[in-house]
């Protein structure tokens, strides 16, 4: 049986230990290339690079059988440039990750690790965002892996609905600890930021972005909840944004006065 | 009566006439803060600024009543600063545009000035996008203040659903020809990507990304065909992006195997 083509990519950076450990688990499944961004590009949403150039680089991070390219630009480029000028065809799934840090919740919005996925899924490619909620550069990945392999392994025998993709978080923890896979809704919560307010040498003021997620949805079956009960949440991402429940309503709304 | 606090940004930037046109507009029914990008911000998607600073600047581009500033963030970052640093409460309302270009269909993906319009959204504040198809920066806007006024003014009486914003595009017709206001869903479509490679003076390939936009989309309920028939399209756009419709068969799966 002819192997699947696997295109990794992710938004830390084509040297981060979690797109390493990704790279590792599709290996066992498919043929691997990966794009990815020749730096961290977190928060960068589904930005693509239009004003810009954009350069590829073909390189060899270890010595092993993928092919592997670094790309200045953001995710979706990354996706957009490897579909059209690396690959030649579209590829039998896309994955991206494995992100250091959480992207449950309001932050699949933000995230780059999710909007390398969506593109891959507006392109037509059954597409899988990874996040591991350990943030540190040291995360250990070895207990991701198993329910990485094994929701990657569904996709590619079930497929996808056209206009979806998966944005799976994988709790912090032991494996004996991790209860499973648990499929669920994008809890409601945001972030409620604190600017650190600072002066540059000169005496002005600039800004740091920070702030603490709340989670404001008190429903079992969120990925919030699925998170802090130890299980692994596959939440399905639709880019359709349309609110459908509410368009009736705007239609009474008289826009001629 | 008590006059509405009315936010407004863009992704163009702080001097792009289509962001004079809505504050024009804004300023005939409420008190207007403008928190805008210091430069353009297009395909920024809902980028926010983490590893790096902000800097905010009051400025005074025309000599008039409403308090602007610069920011050398992205539009989301305008948004979060304006709230938490700025106006120290929430708006009434927070306006972002007018975008020189369209934001239909699939482009709220990609789109700046629908980032805004999301991120206000999130943070609880009724929010609308204007996008008129004229990407020129010398495009006409006075015939779509019209349509803007009564857009805005209709949120600001009916409010908007917690979880919903607006996203309103204008076709680039004179007043006569456009039919009026349609509520509409988003048009499946996309990006045929076309990568156009070039060599750098040292003989290395580099690319800019371009593309020609597909819509495969037949219905006649949606953004792009009310565009296309002369109509102001109105999306509802919500941010909570689970496909609740594939729960049920994603918990067929087996995870276990």
């Amino acid at each position: 049986m002819k192997k699947p083509l696997i295109l990794v990519t992710n938004d830390d950076g084509i040297t981060a230990p979690g797109i390493r450990a990704l790279i590792e688990v599709m290996k066992t499944i498919g043929d691997v290339v990966v794009v990815a961004p020749d730096s961290p590009q977190s928060g960068m949403g589904h930005a693509i690079t239009i004003n810009s150039t954009l350069h590829i680089h073909k390189i060899n991070i270890d010595d092993d059988i993928q092919r592997e390219y670094s790309c200045s630009g953001t995710p979706a480029d990354c996706v957009k440039i490897a579909v059209n000028e690396i690959l030649g065809r579209r590829p039998d799934l896309c994955v991206s990750g494995i992100n250091h840090g959480s992207n449950s919740s309001i932050n699949v919005i933000y995230s780059g690790t999710m909007s390398a996925a969506i593109e891959a899924g507006i392109e037509g490619i059954p597409a899988i965002g990874f996040s591991n909620l350990n943030h540190s550069w040291k995360a250990n990945f070895e207990v991701s892996k198993k329910y990485v392999k094994s929701i990657a392994e569904n996709v590619l025998k079930h497929g996808l609905e056209k206009g979806i993709v998966l944005n799976v978080n994988i709790p912090n923890l032991d494996e004996e600890d991790i209860k499973g896979v648990k499929i669920c809704r994008q809890a409601k919560a945001n972030w409620k930021e604190e600017f650190d307010k600072r002066q540059t040498p000169q005496g002005k003021d600039y800004y740091w972005l920070s702030g603490i997620f709340e989670n404001y949805d008190t429903g079992e079956d969120t990925d919030e909840w699925a998170l802090e009960n130890g299980y692994v949440s596959v939440v399905p991402v639709q880019f359709d944004l349309t609110a459908h429940q509410c368009i009736k309503k705007l239609n009474t709304w008289d826009f001629n006065e």
